[in-house]
C-alpha cells in the first residue's frame, strides 16, 4: 500500500441537510503539503453498524484512518467501541485521562458527570493524543500495516491536536515525498474539445495526476506531481505541464487559482487601460464581475443596460434606423454598443453584448442562445456571433465568460 | 433492509482541500422529505479500486445508492465501467441517447468529438434518466433488491433530472407517509434576531419539523410536516405555519422557493410599473439580479453603472457641485441616482446605490460596508444608509438585497 489517507467523519448530524464539512478540507490540505493523498472520504451516523462496515473497508484499502468525532461522553459516541471492536483489542479506563478529566471539571467548579468518565477509555496499545482544547482525548492506533487516528470532532479540538500530536509523526512516516502542483484554467474550450487534445499527453503519466473541473465556459486542469524531494517533483511537474501549456497555450487565462475578471483586471492595470460595458442580455453580469475584483474602480469607468430599444438609442447613441434594419440582436448593434460606449466614457475598451437569453423571445433565424459580442479597442472592433446552449443563466454566463476572454485577447494584443 | 439510501461523489477534483459538497446537502435533503433517510455519504476520486470497494460495500447495506459525477466524456470518467463490472452487466452504445448528442453540438454548429459518444453507454437493463441540461444522461438501474441511481455531478444537470426522473419514483417506493411542507423566505432580518423571534413557537413542534437556512441577506425557515394522509400533514403544517407567518409578516417576501428577485418582478408585473438602476457600488448586481428572471425585459428598462465621478454627472445627471460638497457615497447622490435614472428612464421605479464596498477606499466618517441607496417612485424617494459587516462581496450582496427589498415594500405601498 502507497502512504494515503482516509477520512470518516462520525455524527449523525453530519448526515442533515444543513451541516456543512470544513474539517475534512482542513485534513486533506495539511495531508496533501507533507505528501499524503486523501483517497476517500466517508460521512457516517452514530450507528454502530455502518460505522463498523465503513471502518472495516477502509482498513482493506488504505494505511491512514483518521476518524473525526463520536468521543463525546454520551450513548451515541460509538467511535471507540467500534474500532475496539474492528481492532480487536480491549477498551482499558485510564486513570490519568480519568484525573485530568475531573481536574477539569473541578475548576470549573462542577461535579464530573458520570458518564464523562466513558472519556478515559483507550484502546489497549494506543497512544493517548493530548486535548488541551476539550475533553476527549484523541487515540493513534498502529495495528499491523493499519494506523487508524481517533479526533474529536468540533474543529477548535480537532485542529490544535493534529498539528501538535499527528502531524510530526505523519511527515516522519510521509519521509521523503514531496509535492509539486499547478494549474490551468481556459475559457471557451468546451471539455471534450479540450480533453481531445490533452487526453494523449496526459495518459502517458501516471505521476504527475491530472484532474479536470468543468464549469460552464471554463475548464480547470490540475496536476500534481510526487517526488523524492522538491526537485524531482518540479521537474516532473514541468515535463507534463510545458505539454499541456503548448498544446493549449492561448485558451489558458491563468496559470494560477485567479478568475477571470482578475487577469482581465491585471492586463488593464498593466496596460493602463480603462474599460467601459454596454450590454442588453447579459443584463449588467459582466459589469458586476468586473467590478468584482478589489481596486477595480482604477479601470472600470462606467457601464450601461440597455435592455429597451429606446435606452439602446438613448444611453449608447446606436441609430434608430439600424435597429430597425437589422433588429436589437445583430453584429451592427452589438458593434454600435462597443464603439458607442467607448466614445462615451473615454475608455481605451468598450464591450458590447446583444442576444437572445431566452427562454422567450427565440425565433428560426435567431434562436435562444444567439448571441452577438464586440470589443471595440483602439485596434478596431473585433465581433464574434455565438449560439450558446443551456437555459438563461448559462447562457448570460458563457456569453459574460466570451466577452471578458475576447477582452484578454484584445489586451494581449495591445 | 429499510428503506434508505447512501450517495457517492464521484470526482478527483472532489478530494483537493477547495471542494465544497452542495449536491448531497439537496439531495438528502428532498429525500429526507419523502422519508429516506441518507445513512452514509463517501467521496472518492476518478479511481476504478477505490470506486469499486466503495460500491460494493454500499450495496452491501443499503438499499438505495445514488452516485454523482463521473459520467463525462474524458478517459477519466469512470462511473458507468465500474457500476457495470461489479453489478455484472454489458455497456452498450444507445443509438437515440447518440443521436440526440449529436443534434446537440450540431445545434451549436460544432461537430461532437468523438468521445462524447462514451456518453452514449448505458448498462443492460437500465432506465435512462434524460437530461435536459448537459449532455451525460443518468442511469436508474434495479439490481435484486438494490437500486443504484448513477446522476451527473453539476447540480444544474443533477437536480432537474433528480426531481423529474427520480423522486416520483422514489416517492412511490417509500410508500404511504404523507409530508407537507412550506417555505417561508425572509430578508434583511440577522439570523439571530429571527429566531430569537420565533424559537419560542417553533420549538414547541416535533412535528413539523423546522429547518433554519440563513444567507447573506436572506434566511429561510422550512417546515415539514408528516402524517397518515396528506390532509393530517397539512393540518399539522397550518398550525405552525400561521404562527410563523404572523410573527415575521413584514420581513417574508416569499412563501414560495421563488427568489426576492422573481417576487419584484411579480409585483412590477402586477402593478404594471417599470424599473431602471443606477448603481456604483454594487457594479450592475442589482440590474443583473433583475435581469436574470425570464421575462424581465417587460419591466426592467435599462440601467447604469457609474463608478467614476465623471459618470455619475454624465449619465445619472448628478450636479458636480453635490459630489463636491457631499461626496460621492451621501444620501443625497443616491437619492440623485435614483431619481435621475427614473427620470431619464421614463420609469415608474428608479434605483440608486453609492457605498464603499471594500477593501480600499474606507474613511474614519465613512468605513467600509458603507452603503446609501434610495428608490425613487411615483410617491417620492426613501432613503436608507446601511453599514454592511463582510469583504466586498458579501457587501454588495447585502446592499443588492436591501435595494430589491426596498423596491419590493414600496411596490406594496403602491
Amino acid at each position: 500500500m502507497d502512504l494515503s489517507a482516509e477520512i470518516i467523519a462520525i455524527g449523525s448530524e453530519l448526515l442533515t441537510p444543513q451541516f456543512k464539512d470544513t474539517n475534512s478540507l482542513y485534513l486533506t490540505e495539511e495531508l496533501n503539503a507533507i505528501g499524503i493523498p486523501v483517497v476517500m472520504k466517508t460521512v457516517v451516523g452514530d450507528d454502530e453498524r455502518y460505522l463498523e462496515h465503513a471502518i472495516r473497508g477502509s482498513l482493506e484499502r488504505t494505511p491512514i484512518l483518521i476518524t473525526m468525532g463520536g468521543l463525546g461522553p454520551t450513548e451515541d459516541d460509538v467511535t471507540r467501541k467500534v474500532i475496539a471492536r474492528v481492532l480487536q483489542r480491549q477498551l482499558v479506563l485510564n486513570d490519568e485521562i480519568l484525573a485530568k478529566l475531573q481536574r477539569r471539571f473541578k475548576a470549573r467548579g462542577v461535579e464530573m458527570p458520570a458518564n464523562n468518565a466513558r472519556q478515559a477509555l483507550v484502546l489497549t496499545g494506543s497512544d493517548i493524543l493530548e486535548n488541551n482544547h476539550g475533553t476527549a482525548p484523541g487515540l493513534w492506533v498502529a495495528a499491523g500495516k493499519n494506523h487508524v487516528i481517533l479526533l474529536p470532532g468540533p474543529p477548535s479540538e480537532l485542529r490544535p491536536m493534529f498539528e501538535k500530536s499527528c502531524l510530526p509523526r505523519l511527515r516522519e512516516m510521509a519521509g521523503s515525498i514531496a509535492l509539486a502542483r499547478c494549474v490551468f484554467r481556459t475559457a471557451c474550450l468546451p471539455e471534450s474539445t479540450l480533453d481531445a487534445r490533452i487526453a494523449p499527453i496526459y495518459t502517458k503519466y501516471k505521476n504527475p495526476e491530472t484532474t479536470i473541473l468543468a464549469k460552464p465556459g471554463q475548464v480547470d486542469i490540475r496536476l500534481t506531481a510526487r517526488g523524492k524531494n522538491r526537485e524531482e517533483a518540479e521537474r516532473l511537474l514541468k515535463e507534463l505541464g510545458d505539454q499541456i501549456d503548448q498544446e493549449l497555450e492561448e485558451y489558458i487565462f491563468a496559470r494560477t487559482e485567479q478568475s477571470l475578471e482578475e487577469i482581465v483586471g491585471l492586463f488593464l492595470v498593466m496596460k493602463n487601460a480603462t474599460i467601459a460595458t454596454a450590454e442588453s442580455c447579459t443584463g449588467g453580469l459582466i459589469a458586476e464581475r468586473l467590478t468584482s475584483v478589489p481596486g477595480s474602480s482604477r479601470y472600470f469607468l462606467s457601464g450601461i443596460i440597455c435592455y429597451s430599444n429606446e435606452s439602446k438609442m438613448e444611453l449608447a447613441g446606436i441609430p434608430p434606423l439600424l435597429l430597425e434594419m437589422q433588429g436589437a440582436v445583430s453584429p451592427e448593434v452589438a458593434r454600435g454598443l462597443a464603439e458607442g460606449i467607448r466614445a462615451r466614457a473615454g475608455t481605451t475598451i468598450g464591450v458590447g453584448v446583444t442576444g437572445i437569453a431566452g427562454p422567450g423571445g427565440g425565433s428560426e433565424a435567431k434562436p435562444v442562445g444567439t448571441v452577438h459580442i464586440a470589443v471595440a479597442t483602439p485596434l478596431g472592433t473585433e465581433h464574434r456571433q455565438s449560439f450558446f446552449p443551456g437555459d438563461r443563466e448559462k447562457i448570460r454566463w458563457w456569453a459574460s465568460q466570451v466577452a471578458l476572454d475576447m477582452v484578454r485577447r484584445e489586451l494581449m494584443k495591445m
